[in-house]
């Protein structure tokens, strides 16, 4: 997507060889740097830290420091053993994170299948950029489901009116590596002349809305609003949202959608005042094993340092951080909820949309139930 | 309430003559200071840039407010004249604020039935004690009937088995004068040696839960837990939530009830899992004339900037203000919502619980609808 005019993608093969560039989005919105990742130690360390974050962008930058891993282990005496303690490494950086062990596994079974270290080091490339452009590429086509959704709501109003689209945390480009999920439908209606405005939740305790997706729509161009996660309900209570889209870090073939604390709480106040709710997602996101999301999704608990204190930009120029919190009140962060599949009007994906209820999605996807 | 174990009301007479003092709640929790007020002038700017605020307090500062009024317009040629311009001058400080008007009014007829100076200051000085000690009283009955409400829960649960309550913004004793009206039942169990613990949302923009409330339960010792406001929901998921208590700013006879910003999500969480939402309020919150309160309640619109910006405790022992959106992002800040009356559990008023509903209001109330 767009930076000052520039087309981006989150992760890249930089010009220079053997290294991986990435935006580091730990400075977003108040600086925009570019990092270069010569190592597979630099890429642990961008996933860990969270230079880069979402399951889409953490799973092709995985892909890429597998190919780092590769022309490391070309370079040393044995390379399967290299091999191995590179990807060891690297599934260790974000343990919950889906997207990252498939990344770096599909990597290691590309690698296996060739025998000479020459040939490994083509394939772990070619695997790279494939799986940076499939991720790419079914955001996209989530972006042209979606828009046939806005293009429904749009039929329903006065022309040129404008539509009015909640999201929650970010499920943008930022979270993939190109388009976004959330966003994607948003970025297409905005590209095809539709008139659409975004209310963005802050989303605490990290406001990646306030921060990430408030950034990119601007970027893009596409006009939007920043409020508190507290202002969704009395929106919709005012007939001033006329759609909810949110992305998701887990959801169960059932519909039920463990996605950024908070996103239960606009999907109570969607249903409660006949505004549609929906989630999209790649089919990476699916869960196929999990049937009652509310009881079996294990929610993460964070560090209650990111509830009590809190960075932004001083006017100085310089990102400073603040404590929030009396120094002895205890605190909690939990960082995911899960909304019931009930309350979801339906699911955005890259094959298109469908209900959020097993039979629906099995018609979607019925490779994954084979088994079954 | 204790401050550092001493007892303090949030405004009251000094000892020196003609000095009002109150807590400069700008400053909470990161210093407590007590500030003197000498002068309408002082009064009129601690109520409007909000070294005061809540209903009860801000009705009180006034009360006290016009007492001063009284000293000067001693000292003048004209009584009448400067007490009118000065009753002016202190409702034009929060046109808005119910509790403010009605205790320079209440001033004014108190003084208006006495014939000389030194009779209308005495009259002045008795009725701001009044106005206090009623709003105190009002609280710690309010106190008194929620502590049974918690009773009724905890015979419900195994002996010495801790009640959750979670509440939304500030409608603590910084609110009022003591006690606070969502708060005094919570310390009424408290000081019932009834095991509690309370869910502190944060509440931003402003962060009054995470500032204020966090703060005065620090200081009485109830334990409590500091919450982004994304998480209550699943709190009421995973049955950690015994009790919802909330304050309003304005509640209809009817039941709908206007609080902080969020207050609606929280009440539809509530329901969803079928979680006991209770409004905790004075009678001179309740508005007796509006019937709908989600179409008729006007919802103040603040400024942006306490969205986008944010001031805290920097590790320097300085407090600073941050900007959390993109410059080129706009913001919005609706200040309250409006929860309607099905989503209520019930009222908890000084006079005793009643069901959000206008004939249940009307039994507790009979006097205020003798007109209809």
């Amino acid at each position: 997507m767009n930076v000052e005019g520039t087309h981006y993608r989150t992760v890249w093969l930089g010009d220079e060889p053997g290294t991986v560039q990435i935006i580091d989005q730990r400075k977003l919105p108040f600086a925009f740097e570019i990092e270069d990742l010569r190592s597979v130690d630099n890429v642990a360390t961008a996933i860990r830290d969270m230079h880069v974050r979402g399951a889409g962008c953490i799973g092709a930058t995985a892909g890429y420091g597998m190919y780092l891993a590769a022309i490391e282990a070309s370079e040393a005496s044995d390379f399967d053993a290299v091999l191995r303690q590179r990807a060891d490494q690297l599934i260790a950086t974000r343990p919950t994170a889906v997207n990252l062990r498939w990344a770096v596994d599909r990597q290691l079974d590309a690698m296996a299948a060739k025998e000479w270290a020459g040939e490994k080091l083509d394939v772990a490339e070619e695997t790279a950029r494939a799986i940076a452009d499939e991720d790419a590429e079914a955001c996209r086509s989530i972006g042209e489901h979606g828009l046939e959704l806005i293009r429904e709501i749009a039929a329903g109003k006065s022309d040129g009116e404008t539509i009015h689209i909640l999201t929650h945390c970010n499920a943008g480009w930022l979270a993939f590596v190109d388009h976004g999920s959330a966003t994607a439908p948003i970025y297409a209606a905005h590209a095809a002349g539709i008139p659409v405005h975004v209310w963005v939740d802050e989303t605490r305790p990290r406001n990646q809305g306030a921060r990430l997706t408030a950034w990119e729509l601007g970027q893009e161009g596409v006009p939007h609003t920043v409020i508190a996660d507290n202002v969704g309900g009395h929106l919709m209570q005012r007939g001033e949202v006329d759609l909810v889209i949110t992305g998701t870090d887990r959801t169960t073939w059932t519909g039920d959608v463990a996605n950024k604390i908070g996103t239960y709480l606009k999907a109570l106040a969607a249903r409660d005042n006949q505004v549609p709710f929906y989630v999209a997602l790649p089919s990476s996101t699916f869960d196929w094993e999990i049937e009652d999301g509310v009881r079996e999704i294990p929610i993460e608990e964070r560090g209650g340092e990111e509830v009590s204190h809190l960075g932004g930009l001083h006017e100085s120029g310089e990102e400073l951080e603040v404590r929030l919190v009396p120094e002895s009140s205890a605190t909690a962060n939990y960082a995911f909820d899960v909304t019931p599949a009930r309350l979801v009007s339906g699911l955005i994906t890259e094959r298109g949309i469908c209900e959020a209820r097993g039979p629906s999605v099995r018609k979607l996807f019925p490779e994954k139930f084979r088994e079954a």
